[in-house]
């Protein structure tokens, strides 16, 4: 449980008081009780006010804030407001500022504009944090901390150029060492000195777009940017922890946010948060995704949703209001998969700056016949009649799909074989395959355990890291079964090639040999034919993007290519290892293909849907003290089945019980409690 | 009239001798004679040469060219030529160069270059339009001044940034205001010392493309930088002043460019002039608007057209060559909409430099052997004939747009709701709905009486001025009918909301209330069903953009939605306030309901056609001393028919007497005379 | 004959053993064995190996190749390694780092990233080259030197700059004289000091995309940046000259790479060499008249093949594979059109850095068992047995197609009429018609001698050099062919106009006035209606994109526009001139008309295809000692006949006597000697 003082999930969300006078006060807190909000996000963009000068510290306004709402029954989640500094600061300190992509040194403006090597920025944001564990320490209506806000961006300036020159000697130890990391012969930049190094970008060995001329040093940047922010961050961590050792710490992350490592960060927080604002044509499948990577971060801990919108974002092209219903149903698609948190940005709408088109509870009107706030507080008193029962409730997955952010970055910084490869949507097309079919799936990291799973998968995992091949070997020996595509097996951590003919280090275990890489036009496409029948697998399917061309070196032939000069070579290949069996994709195939793929492994292995449903209908499912909570939702515009057939269920929202066939209404949600869980 | 010494439509445009030799000086003469040509424009280059180094000023050039051309019966239009400064200044006192939007210093280049807050361009450019009044004050053949050329463009220098803490100073006094007007609190930007204020570009709050993160600082900037050069324009227009009190000064203006409020610049100029280059696919409405809101610069006074193209342009993608005839179209549209000149950019075409492919009155060829002088030659011909008949008289309308620079600004730097929303394209299609009627309209500005109309129609009139909501109360009070739109009445001048429920201030007049404002992509349509025939607006139509949700709070709902979740709320309502109607319109309208709406309107307050006609001829009246002159224009393909009926006209261009079912030639043009003008 | 130590075609690529160990080294010259692999480009990008500080050199691991190589019969092209400086050097000398377009100083990083005006730069890499000179010089493993590698991008620094103004001083004389051939009255750009000139980019004069507000210092800084990396050039090429007079010396060009004017290089090298590299969509004519355009930057010697892909690149969006035969379809390709060169970018590929997944011809897997290596080998093998016959051949052409990079720069900087021209596709329009037709061609300089073709064609001839009219109607009074088109004869060597009507310089001999120049959106077409059959010209074909209005005088009208305002005008004209004809293309006609045109006017003139083949297939015949060798090449996917009729010929890759038609198979390859040549 995230923190036992509000034993449920919690409900509220971002709270700028700060801008609004007494009168408001009072009239938000009227309204955030008819809402059933329970907790509020205080202080996050505040250093300004609580720091109007190098010397002064001012919190008088946050002491009767926090006890305000406290006097009311609303916790607070507190922000250290460190993720933007003063205009003061940046005048005073310039070194705060970052310097951009470009080279352009950065003025006073924005936010998480500080640079995370700035000593000044260090030290303040470092003692901000102290501070204020010092004076909330014994507060009671401190629920937990939150540092700083939605960490991100690069910089480029000296400060980092020479903290980056000591990150490398830590790394390396000698020059010669980095040299041979990232192969400098090429193109002749042989390093003697360590001075001699630069930062990467537009003005030395990168473009725009993640586009590198030399991917040893664009690598190793990104690692040591995203360490260089979670440093900021753990300063800001010690600091509270030597003040308050119960009460959790955690900072806002951003799904499959490109440019930190967040299994790396995850480790550093004691519960995971993030914000989730899908946009207009966002799948439901990606929200989903990334709320089992949340989950994954911590190896299945509950996470924190800590921000989505009620209504409306602004800064996405065309702001659609959410439809009826749909905030509610995105809410428990959150919880379904982990979430022991509903917060929103934001619970009062600012007049004024650029987030002022941004949804909210309580909106410009001001009062509380909205629909966004009959909605809002329908949820709100929902969810403290679920109380307790679900909260801390775990999921539990037989499958696990590998996602790897110094892979992604690799994959992106590659300099072909084609543009059109997406990390992102590789993953997701092999997600969206078992979310179609209510499997549940853990998203994991390099280092999760892989002996609780019976299928791992791992898409274009391009690169393998050290110990990682005989990871998987150990795994698929002991009777396992690994899927791995394209591409993969190709570089080492520091992208260099696997000499020897890729897969590499999973040659072997795969059985097969890629002699050549074929990119086309995503237009272009080929075909999956399969010999005979395989599970599900007959007939012939789609593919395109890239083309291995491989040979068998002891895989069974699944599949084969149908056309082009590669027609007849293997297009999917099952090579048996052990106890277990690895397949090989070899092109990046259509979605029926991977509908009828994953039915077919998991039915070897005895993996069994969730639930039947009909199409449109997400299932997921958290378990605890023997219960079991199924989600039922129904994304799709009209009602759909479900299909419980002889099993009786109770729905936990209306506690009716359920079985047989039964119908689920238009952005409804089911929540079918057993009385006792099986075989988990 | 503009000035006496020339009563008639000038003809003329801008002549750059100084790039030529005396043998063509005299060849120049004798085909301006040829053309009818009585107006050239002097010096708008010629800074080097007036100006050589720091203390030498050389005008002995200028004078033969001014008493050149005055011998021969051809009055100077003289410019100050301080549209861009000489390569020597730009050398030895850099304070005269830009900084651009991306923070990089400019070096000497191009044109429209100077630092309106720069102390030695001010300092020369004032000294420069002193000596030349000084030099010229008597000279008969100087017929009007003409300041600078086409200010435009922004600076981000440091000396910018300390004017702008000035000017902010001077609006704001206290920077606790600059605070509270900009909302600084939020994202924590409070100020506590104006030297922390930074100007807003890619550096500290803005992106390409009218995007900021803070739309307080970026208004302010916009209003402060079109002060700055306004300032430029003031410097020189009070220099000349003090010499020749009665000649007098304008500058060339572009219509609806994006960053002067010409509201504002036209109080300081004695008569408005602009330069008309409409584009390949412009339509024939978009230039009438322009024509339109030139003239509502000063409240209905004659304008100049500056510049035009005789044939082609050399900056578009595709420069086109003008067809047969459309030059004199354009031309007498120009008049027709309130023009006592037409003018081209230019009378004899560069050999090198950029615009060299730009038309000319003489080309390359250098005879008057070309279509381009034998049309430009018969035009000449034809306005001496028309005589002085026309010049001065008014246009006069019953129905105004309102269109606000300001307003724009902040629509534009709005994040959210849509990306896809563009004022002068909301603005435009209005306007075209009267323009296919033919019935009058005024662009007005703000500050303009209303009570001189019958119907105000305010697309999109997000930020409301102070004071304005009641000024169009009034005008709805005393019977006149008021039209807006979605995204009215969001914010004050200072883009803060106005609590208490969307539109604002307008809310009581309009009669509804806004909860939410859906956006979706373009694509996507909604249906605007009248409930019952009103007017002539009857079954249904589309919409599509932006959704407001409104709820009617006294207003007549005549239409709803539908589709979507909305279905069935109003989309179109009619509010009786006083002795007038004051509309909404919730989304944006196809052209079809915009046409039938617009005449409904029209039909209310007995407000007329100017003329039947089909489509593709545009009709405008301009009317002087009891004379009505209508001006009927076929920018058709085809010929098409016109519908007098009863009533007798003169065609003015031919003598003829009309009456009845009368056909006009593809690309041509009837004035059509009265003896006495009716109800005027 | 390049070096008459290995007088065959020679057969190997860049080899970059620096980045291996000793036990790669082995296996290397095994393999190029058995590949026939002859040559081996070395010390491409070594600089920072061969001079790890500012006084030492070490070439013992060179020394060590070159020595290996030569031992087992490869010889090594010995490269100066100047594409890249040390990073050591930028750091102790930033003056060798560039500035970029958009003024930003660079760092270290990438590639041919070197001021061309850097004196560190000139001064340690003509050390460099003269050391490896003095070296080398009798080393018999020698064959060829290589400056330096793909010369190439613009630099914008303040030493550049100065020495702009001195280039401008040689040039010019007097700055009266740059104000003149600039036309600087134009928007008053008057210099009175050779200081007051800065260097055109975004900072001053020019937009991204050739984009110029002053066409004459645009064009004048391209051609002084040209000469400022041809003087790297030819001080490498000078240092080199002093120790190895024997030896010939090239640099790698790129083909019709916009930035340098390969005409004036090419006078400085002994030897023309190039890479290329076709993209997945480039068309095989495109790549044919770029081999004829290196053909014909030294009138027809024949040139290296310096670097292509044996299967893929990695920088382009999608890097197919090339297809089975397609790699030594296109290895003779480029004999067949003069090369006596086949060599590859790479011989081993790299396990780090950007081209690690550029095509090799060892592959990651390091043996000889891939597609790609049994390809190489088979060609490699294939061309000793070719032996020495085919070296040094010359490809005859009696049609020449003028091709000039100033002309190309001022018609890419012109403002207006059309963004839509592109002088390469112009001139490839007319290449392609040829190419079709199996007619040999020469890619000419404006230098070059004219009386030797029948035929002379400059697409788009906009830029007339002083004498270049008076040298075409010699060629035209003595009986030659002239065709050019739309938008040709305009300016001067200054981009300054030629005043007195279009085609200016070229008018009389044209016998037509262009009045007037329409430019369309290319999805606007025009008709071209034949007036009566001429030639095999008859009917109407469709034209876009300019539209010359032009006056027949003199010339003789053979089509006329079909639409439009200038219907009946003419479009095409013939004008008898002396004892030959001049043509004028008024648009850009489409393939057909190309088609019937190219054969009527070589009909005229007695030219004749070189052989009768189907679509797809192309010819080009190289002649020596009276012997002819004709190439036969189908691209296609699909056999295509040849039709040889009488004539015996005999296949010298199969020994085989052809007669008749014969079938040739997809991406198949027949050389068809003779035993005596006829009329050459």
């Amino acid at each position: 449980m995230i923190n036992e003082r509000l034993p449920k999930i919690w409900y509220g969300g971002d709270y700028n008081p700060e801008q609004w006078d007494e009168k408001t006060w009072d009239e938000d807190v009227r309204m955030f009780k008819l809402a059933g909000i329970d907790v509020a996000t205080l202080n996050v963009f505040s250093w300004a006010l609580n720091q109007p000068d190098e010397e002064t510290y001012d919190f008088d306004w946050l002491d009767d804030k926090i006890d305000r709402l406290y006097k009311n029954g609303i916790y607070t989640c507190l922000a250290t407001s460190t993720g933007a500094h003063p205009a003061w600061m940046a005048k005073k300190y310039p070194d705060v500022l970052r310097v951009d992509f470009f080279g352009r040194k950065r003025k006073f403006g924005a936010r998480h504009n500080s640079c995370p090597n700035s000593p000044t920025y260090r030290k303040y944001a470092e003692r901000l944090a102290s501070k204020l564990a010092e004076r909330y320490k014994n507060h009671s209506g401190v629920l937990i901390w939150h540092v700083s806000n939605e960490y991100g961006g690069y910089c480029y300036c000296d400060q980092c150029e020479k903290s980056f020159r000591v990150w490398l000697q830590n790394k390396y130890g000698t020059i010669t060492e980095v040299n041979k990391a990232w192969n400098t012969r090429f193109w002749g930049h042989t390093f003697y000195d360590w001075d001699e190094i630069v930062l990467p970008n537009i003005l030395s060995e990168e473009q725009p777009g993640e586009v590198s001329f030399f991917q040893g040093i664009s690598l190793d940047y990104r690692r040591f940017m995203s360490d260089s922010l979670l440093e900021c961050y753990q300063l800001e961590y010690n600091a509270i922890k030597q003040h308050t050792k119960d009460i959790p710490i955690t900072t806002n992350l951003m799904g499959t946010y490109l440019e930190l490592d967040y299994f790396k960060w995850a480790k550093a927080m004691d519960v995971v948060s993030w914000d989730n604002y899908p946009g207009i044509d966002t799948p439901e499948s990606m929200t989903a995704m990334n709320h089992d990577l949340m989950r994954g971060l911590k190896s299945g801990q509950p996470f924190m949703l800590m921000e989505q919108t009620p209504s409306q974002q602004n800064w996405q092209a065309y702001n659609a209001l959410k439809r009826p219903g749909v905030m509610r149903l995105w809410s428990y698609q959150a919880i379904a998969r982990g979430a022991d948190t509903v917060m929103f940005f934001q619970l009062r709408r600012s007049i004024g700056g650029t987030e002022k088109y941004h949804g909210a509870v309580i909106e410009h009107v001001g009062h509380e016949q909205t629909r966004v706030f009959r909605e809002t507080a329908a949820l709100g008193t929902e969810l403290q009649h679920l109380s307790e029962q679900m909260v801390d409730a775990r999921v539990h997955a037989k499958v696990a799909i590998v996602f790897d952010w110094e892979n992604r970055w690799a994959v992106n910084l590659s300099s072909g074989p084609s543009i059109a490869l997406d990390y992102i949507e590789e993953v997701h097309k092999y997600y969206a395959a078992f979310y179609e079919q209510k499997i549940q799936v853990d998203m994991i990291g390099v280092d999760e355990d892989l002996s609780k799973y019976e299928i791992v998968i791992a898409p274009v995992l391009y690169m393998v890291k050290k110990g990682y091949a005989k990871k998987v070997e150990t795994f698929v020996e002991n009777g396992g079964t690994f899927v791995t595509t394209f591409f993969s097996g190709i570089v080492n951590e520091n992208d260099l090639v696997t000499l020897g003919g890729y897969p590499g280090e999973l040659r072997q275990l795969l059985g097969i040999w890629a002699e050549e890489i074929d990119a086309l036009h995503p237009d272009n496409k080929n075909k999956i034919v399969i010999k005979e029948k395989t599970g599900n697998l007959q007939g012939q399917y789609e593919c395109n993007l890239l083309f291995d061309l491989i040979h068998a070196e002891g895989a069974e032939v699944i599949a084969e290519y149908g056309d082009d000069f590669y027609k007849g070579m293997p297009v999917l290949t099952k090579n048996a290892f052990g106890h277990g069996n690895a397949w090989y994709i070899a092109s990046s195939p259509d979605d029926t293909f991977l509908n009828d793929f994953v039915s077919s492994i998991c039915e070897d292995k005895n993996i069994k849907t969730l639930l039947q449903a009909d199409s449109g209908v997400e299932v997921s499912e958290r378990t605890k003290n023997g219960h079991s909570y199924l989600f039922v939702l129904n994304h799709a515009d009209e009602s759909r089945n479900v299909y419980l057939g002889e099993s009786e269920r109770t729905n936990l929202l209306t506690d009716k019980i359920q079985s047989g066939t039964i119908s689920i209404e238009a952005k409804q949600v089911m929540i079918l409690g057993n009385q006792q869980l099986g075989d988990l």
